[in-house]
């Protein structure tokens, strides 16, 4: 493989399904009668059995985290950037676990699913997950795999929520808790972009209250419009500023509105097409119930220290200074809320332009304070 | 009226009209060869016709900006908070014109209108209207009214943006110009939030490439988006925070996707809604192309200065702290190229939490710095 794959790569990789007949209830207070959930390992289990490491995904992501599934991918995973030999996941160091959520469309049971109820897929009426949800259904697949404990469990933006609240719903099976661009819960902003995207898909007269796929046809313009919305929150102004500038598309004006005029639409309608031809519209509305959802303090009057009390593990939290989807100050918040009840907690703000894509990309700085926390677990 | 409207409104106003038979030649490079603005005044003029002002509106005004149209109107004008006896445009002292601009959706010549040429309301076919054709158009408003120079041309928003071009286009028929809560162009962000909501437009079924109203219907769920998305812009994170959290509507979670969860969703909806009843699509998208294309420095390699050279006003720019659709340091560029042309300025930030829609709201250091400053303007 050495001469196909980078050397830093964990080279060609093979999705594995997990199957679960087992009912899981769910926070809804329904239940998903039979499941499978589609992961992918790198690296190597130690007879020990305590250097896994999770991963959790963020609102699109999948399994396919790190290296290739065949010798002709452009691209390796979606955090190839992190995960290898030598990288911050070191795969020489840790056996590493990465999943795609129940609710997702990239293999796990989704909403694009077969209904064993009913023999038809089951578009809207796949039940609503939440954080706690997936965090148990991610301990199942733990059991499946023999890892009692996590040596740590790894997540940015949305994936920062699962591993918080691994360290409340299994205290006793989380060593690390890696929180990366998170928040403790969304702000009214927040929530404020996902309803615009919600409703951009919802409103689509191709998305038919969500049985769009037994008509054969799929909500793209919705999605598309979702995902435009999206991405502009996941870069920062100076980044598009940076990145497109006012540059024109071609020399001169066109003064009309089908046109590309300006660099920056040509990339959102750029992101928006390839998006809405990958991704199923329910499970984008369930991604982000799940992000308006998550709010472990709710519980606790919203005392977040409360929350967070029975957690045994140590934590990393990291943010970016021009991240204003979960801003340094959404994450200081975890800080102290773990610092007021006693735990053991590493902050960094990392001094970054590109905003809230910053966890995905290869800056020095994070790279090298992520390689240096994980290093220092002991196996 | 004193037993109706309170005694700091200009009371009860009628919207004129003005028909201009001399075709108007756009940027674009096509010309519109027949049209009439929609306007109101406030006050009286002067006999030496020394007094006026001129409002310009933004992105979704009109010409109702003070007063009421009926003893039974609900509200007043948009800026009436701004505008009346004793307020910052104190109408005791000034004569105040507010238009609705052309391409508008108010009453003035636009997309809804119909085409001289065929018989045919223009729908897609009316030309893409500037910020230069808006302030050529207003001083042909101008001429009519027998106003050869303002006192004052002020506005907030894109109605800054036509203040500042005012100074270029015209140096002498301004003495003062008062830009608020402005930018002297888009920036990447600001285009693409504008190409959003232009693509939630374009792509609703219902839009029928510009030409729905002879097919008796109205995007309405794109315009709903568009105003969802501009919501979110014109208010600060805490602003949301402050007005929202993350209060639920109903006392717990529903776990669906149609059910109003959180209080801004409703609020997002509601907005949305409203907008899309009163609102003309192609209008919208007229009015976020203007944004666009508002670049006076473009002409000069990039030099604001140079553009702005000309101008032979007194300027007060102002901007609030927690804008960041057009933050203070998109106002200090304009302060910043005024002074190093040597132009004669007052600037001032003020400190309110309600972000972009503070300029329209009665925020007292605003007001009184506004009072001042008009105050002091000689007539």
């Amino acid at each position: 493989m050495s001469s196909v794959f980078p050397e830093d790569s964990v080279g060609l990789v093979e999705p594995r399904t997990a199957h679960f007949a087992e009912p899981l209830p769910l926070a809804c207070g329904r239940e998903i009668a039979d499941y499978q959930l589609v992961y992918e390992t790198y690296g190597e289990l130690n007879t020990a059995r305590s250097n896994a490491v999770l991963i959790c995904h963020a609102l699109s992501g999948h399994h396919h985290a790190a290296g290739y599934h065949s010798p002709n991918d452009r691209r390796p995973g979606w955090w190839d950037g992190c995960i290898g030999p030598g990288k911050a996941i070191d795969t020489r160091k840790f056996f590493v676990v990465s999943l795609n959520n129940l609710g997702g469309c990239n293999g796990s049971t989704g909403p694009a699913s077969l209904n064993p109820a009913t023999g038809k897929v089951y578009g809207a009426d796949f039940p609503v997950v939440t954080v706690e949800d997936w965090v148990h259904s991610q301990a199942r697949l733990a059991d499946v795999l023999g890892i009692d404990q996590w040596a740590a469990v790894v997540g940015g933006s949305l994936g920062g929520m699962q591993a918080l609240q691994w360290t409340i719903s299994y205290p006793e099976r989380v060593r690390h808790c890696l929180s990366i661009a998170s928040a403790p819960r969304l702000s009214a902003e927040n929530i404020a972009f996902n309803e615009v995207a919600r409703q951009a898909i919802l409103s689509d007269t191709d998305f038919h209250g969500g049985h769009f796929q037994e008509l054969g046809v799929v909500p793209k313009r919705g999605l598309r419009l979702a995902r435009m919305v999206g991405h502009i929150t996941y870069l920062s102004d100076d980044a598009m500023g940076a990145k497109f500038g006012r540059e024109l598309k071609s020399d001169q004006l066109n003064y009309d509105f089908h046109s590309v005029e300006f660099q920056v639409e040509s990339y959102l309608r750029h992101q928006g097409d390839e998006f809405s031809t990958r991704f199923d519209a329910n499970t984008y509305l369930l991604m982000t119930k799940a992000l308006d959802y998550f709010d472990p303090a709710a519980a606790h009057d919203g005392d977040l220290a409360k929350a967070l009390s029975p957690a045994q593990a140590k934590f990393c939290v990291m943010s970016f200074t021009t991240d204003w989807r979960f801003s340094p100050a959404r994450s200081r918040e975890i800080v102290d809320a773990l610092m007021a009840t006693g735990k053991n907690v590493s902050y960094l703000e990392i001094d970054a332009p590109q905003g809230h894509d910053s966890f995905l990309l290869p800056i020095p700085r994070y790279q090298h304070a992520f390689s240096t926390y994980m290093n220092r677990i002991a196996v």
